[in-house]
């Protein structure tokens, strides 16, 4: 299995940090060095229609109701609801405050934001009481070498003050963007970016297959620039279904008039396989994922069995927003602890 | 209806600024909890013309003239003004102090202002005794994220200063202006993305009806990019009057060769209905409205008409600048005090 | 007639700069409220070719000598000539030192020179005894936003030394230049620009006829663009004379192979109703011009005749250099005192 | 032979410096004035795809091991990984820590990366122990004025808390890379650019045979621009192969379809007199190459080979790093010991 | 004659800068107010190439072997060099430190360098006991607005800690370059905009007549814009040859297949009396020349010949480089001595 770091090995890290580290992996949520993180920063990411899912849908005082049910590792807030409803929070829920972010306000747009804007400080998070500071990095995009500088300035404020640094890492730009962003190839480097940059935890997207409307640009890409600095990177579409099968599945679903799932070709040990090395770069950052592979069935067998691959995978855990603050509070509840108990089953010593 | 928030609430916020919300909110103008502002930061962001509305139309002079009357909560006043004539201004009378801005010189250099810029610091308005600061915000410029960063920076010098900051949150930029900067859409987002940044108090626009030209854009910009991100957000369209309908009275009108008041397609409930939905985003934000539908009548009437609308829809009140000092004083004391009764029977308690 | 601002009025302004403004405004120069500066910035602004005009011209000595002869209410310098003549200077004779400029070299730069470059700071200036300190602001420029902050920062700073700001206010960028920069709608914002950005003395061009090649500009954009802001903009259109009389004029010119003169198409009471508009907007600022309506006669007559014009319009007086000291020394100041007669009978109370 | 610097004359250097010098040219590794290092910064550069090299390659933890052998000058670490792996390192290993980096995300975004970008302090690497810092420069890229300023001040930095600066000084940009980076005459200038930037330590690529595809671009910037300005350039065409055996050579390798070597037109003898010329610029800075001319053999009597042809050229030493940590730890060590039984043969007095 | 600066004119300085002045021009090179520079950035400005030139050439340690013997005003090195060399150079001798600098990668990257580039600091310069600093400022290139800014602030800063400023004052950019950079025009302009700018002493390039080429530009821009602001700018094209004649020479030189030297075009008179105007300008700034107009004759002679040529104009000496250190140590001494010779003639009272 893939090696893991444990919390006795940061010797690196300040008391300040690790305990607060502590408290997110051991004393919180589902515990035993797991993480369960529950993120409200949605309203910037995408505006407010979430609103209209159901009645107090997307309110922060709704989902801060939700998180003081005490299932989750950490809150995750915008600097802005963060500070008006701070004291609405209870004490003992463990509250990541998210420095940066970017208000999406349509494609044309996107190319204005190769990277995110800070809406706080660390003096902010510290006067929040905050357990971790996060930020967004996008690896590929015009800004990247910008980005690198204001995130390494941040870890720097937030290790001094105590405060882990949690990094959104995201593939993102002309490149990643052409050949598949949540690849494998660029969630592992993704991961290891995250690991030179100094993150102590790293949040990923789970490695997806890559479609066939991209798969020669990742070949291309891999076997013109990448295996000519570095030849064992072939490895990167070896472990990719064969280019025929994935072709003919893309044609059979067009002829069926369905909406094809490329992760489908791939079997579970093959996407526990595939996770493992994407996990396997953070040889000191813990690792955790969004979203994961399609898979099929109701709401909770779908998040139990995808947080049974990223554990499988040696992941710490997994951060979850929509699946549970987009339905009403007690169905939440419900989800939530469901994926807890998965998680618990994969406690470390 | 819609839930507003109250000052005993704002428990994240200093003395120093509660104290000042008070005294704009219950001591000076309508009161109870309300807001009714004289702004003139005209002459900064339309040039010197207003000058010729009246003899001694948009002089400062007979602008503070107007403002001691005392029937206002507060004044608002750009930064040259403030500093020249802080002594004009009666003590009693709450100052705003807008600290940006920016000189309209023509479409062909709208695109050289994708931000407003500093006319001044906190320091200044300290110094002028100021109640609160201004700011604009453009929502979906291509400077959107270098404008959070420094709205970000000021609001936490103004509230580290007991200062209360107001945003002038105006989406605008080229998705935003293809799309009708004041539809539903993004007055919606405007005060959504007021309160993650940290605002006290939102100024937004009304939200109007989307015309003909511009329907196909927000329609599609809505299902082909939004509803990918989140599909409740189709209800942004449900929410404008049916497509043929707005395309008949479009024709009929040509027809009469009138000009068309799209706004007049809904019901005075279905403009509250919408302006709640804005309104209700502003959880710990109080939510001011510049202008409203178009409806008809005398200016008094019109004025009175649109006042009811917006306090109906659960916001704290308004901010009305021409209509007042674009006519001679006793006329816009007259006017002033119209709106004003109609804000005293919105009383929260 | 235009009501004029008085010092005793400026209560926004320490000691520091009332004494200062007192000191230019009535102990020097003409006196009793009026100004008559002699500006030497041209080397930076145009070059040294100034030094082919007569044997001794343009050596600051020798521009120093004239500055010296205690008929002006203070000289302007630029840094580098200010710190190296400084003690050639007469400790009597109040200095403006400009802190900005741009060496002209060529069109093909001016697109570069969106903004003045800072030559020296307020510590510079207070070092050389300074009695004010200029700044030139470009409106209308592709970096107008920046301009603004650049001279906020040291208007607080000259305000803080007790310095006061002269404001050379020249509308500059793709639309003043289209629709002429020096006409009536632009002088009227630049002065009125200057009050809002705290200016004390604004030094503005004297409104000149729009000439047959820019009319057409000029009035499409009041009436495109203005005009949907601020209806009464149409006046600045009213106050040309009328286009039929403008064009038949030119053609006149032109079948008798003349220069036209527009400035002639009015009458000197016209002259002074549209300056009286420029200077009406500097409501707590000093008006002061350049230049003015072209008018016959020698060169004593023509400067005595501009001086009442622009002296009855309200202004509180002008700058005026290479009519002074493109001449000998004894010419410079037999024309200085000349236009200081014609000021003296504008005397303020 | 060529004059190389002394410690003892170094009289520039504070003790700080001079000492940690000390420890890494004649204390640690090969000593007696000779320099072996192991970079560990590709992961930055390249991405994780080193990782499929061996089971436990790229991994900072076996890395390490490798550096934790004793037989190097000193050890090359990324921010990220100095700060995780700190104390993993044995304390009497030199630790270099490199302060900047740049991600690879394909050529596309190569044109976003003019410089490099700072991934941490010399506060950081005080706090690590560093016994030396590390920065890339990239000459004559479109940023080398804005990277030169950077390097500047972070060298005062270094030299005032008493850490060497080692320079990676790379041609890079539209005439370099046009014209061969790694050609005779770039790599002289790369090492007399950091001689006068002040490096301490400069790192170069071995120069090599200009390629017949770049051979006529060479010899055109060096004829029509650099002879213009020194006329004795015209040196580094003479000091390339006559091109008529280039062409020959390269015909013949098509003919026969092998990869040509140019290289291996020069003599040893020759490449030793060219490296010289290199070497010979750092007239007060070490000079340390990566690379070398291709020479046949196995690994082991490459490296050998390469090391004699640059001590001979009388350069400091080399820093290698795939060669090393590329293959299992006890290769590796084999490997690294057999060039620093080269070196020791070329100490100093 | 040319009046000249005299030091006990320059009471604007203090006694730090003035000592240093004095120092150089009466205490050490030719003395008397004269000044003689032997300047060593040509590594940087050109790169090594100059090191082919004799077998030592271009070694800080010739170099400086040669500034030893005594007979110079000053040496100026760049940083890197002034740092590592610093004990190697006499304290007696006068040392220069050039602040900033560029390195030369082909005409390409020219336009990437719009200014030059600090290397370091005021500090810098004072720890290694300067006497003077100096900078290089691009007249009309397209970032002359920053460069300004950049000089003013090391001015004062230089100014602060006693140190005389130094200015290569070098017309360069989109106009000066199409119109002839090194012409009477723009090196008149050049000298005076370093007086603008506040400089102590500026290195101007010697005026050459304009080749038939560009002499249409030159006036065309002298014609169609100058004389615009200033009609008596004719004069820079009174003062070239005669257009025919310049034709007629440069058809002349074409048919005998030589090449052509529009200098001899010009007597020795004509010749002082440009070079006069040119240091005319400087009327509180020392002036020094590089370069000067072609004459024939041996190294010698000819070094002598222009430096009686630029003495008779009124300059204060000159600063020669490759012409003294690209040659053997004993010729340099002897060339220098020469001009050492002539300069004593011109010795200021």
């Amino acid at each position: 299995m893939v090696k893991r770091p444990r919390l006795d090995q940061m010797r690196h890290l300040s008391r300040g940090v690790l305990e607060k580290l502590y408290r997110m992996f051991y004393e919180k949520g589902p515990g035993g060095g797991t993480f369960l993180a529950l993120p409200f920063d949605q309203l910037v990411e995408h505006g407010p229609a979430h609103e209209f899912k159901w009645e107090r849908s997307a309110k922060p005082e709704s989902v801060i109701e939700l998180a003081n049910s005490g299932i989750f590792s950490a809150l995750v807030l915008s600097v802005g609801q963060a500070e008006k409803y701070q004291y609405d929070l209870d004490p003992q829920v463990p509250l990541v405050v998210k420095l940066d972010g970017h208000f999406y306000t349509g494609k044309k747009n996107q190319a204005n934001y190769p990277r995110h804007t800070m809406f706080g400080r660390i003096e902010t998070a510290l006067r929040l009481g905050a357990c971790a500071v996060g930020l967004t990095f996008y690896l590929g995009s015009e800004d990247t070498g910008k980005d690198i500088e204001r995130i390494s300035q941040i870890r720097e404020e937030a290790h001094s003050a105590g405060l882990p640094l949690i990094l959104w890492s995201y593939p993102r730009g002309p490149v990643p963007d052409a050949t598949k962003a949540d690849s494998l190839l660029w969630c592992h480097y993704a991961v290891s970016a995250a690991e030179s940059i100094g993150a102590d935890i790293v949040k990923t997207k789970f490695p997806s297959v890559v479609e066939p409307e991209k798969r020669e640009a990742y070949e291309e890409y891999i076997l013109k620039e990448y295996v000519k600095k570095i030849p064992e990177a072939e490895r990167y579409i070896e472990l990719e279904p064969p280019k025929k099968l994935l072709q003919a599945y893309a044609e059979e679903m067009k002829r069926k008039g369905e909406k094809p799932n490329y992760d489908s070709l791939l079997t579970k040990e093959k996407h526990i396989e595939r996770a493992r090395i994407v996990v396997g770069s953070g040889t000191r950052t813990f690792v955790i994922f969004s979203g994961g592979p399609k898979v099929k069935g109701d709401a909770k067998a779908v998040l139990k069995e995808i947080t049974e691959i990223v554990m499988e995978a040696g992941a710490e855990g997994r951060i979850i927003g929509r699946n549970f603050w987009g339905v009403p509070i007690s169905e939440g509840i419900e989800l939530a602890r469901a994926v807890a108990e998965v998680m618990k089953r994969y406690k470390r010593e």
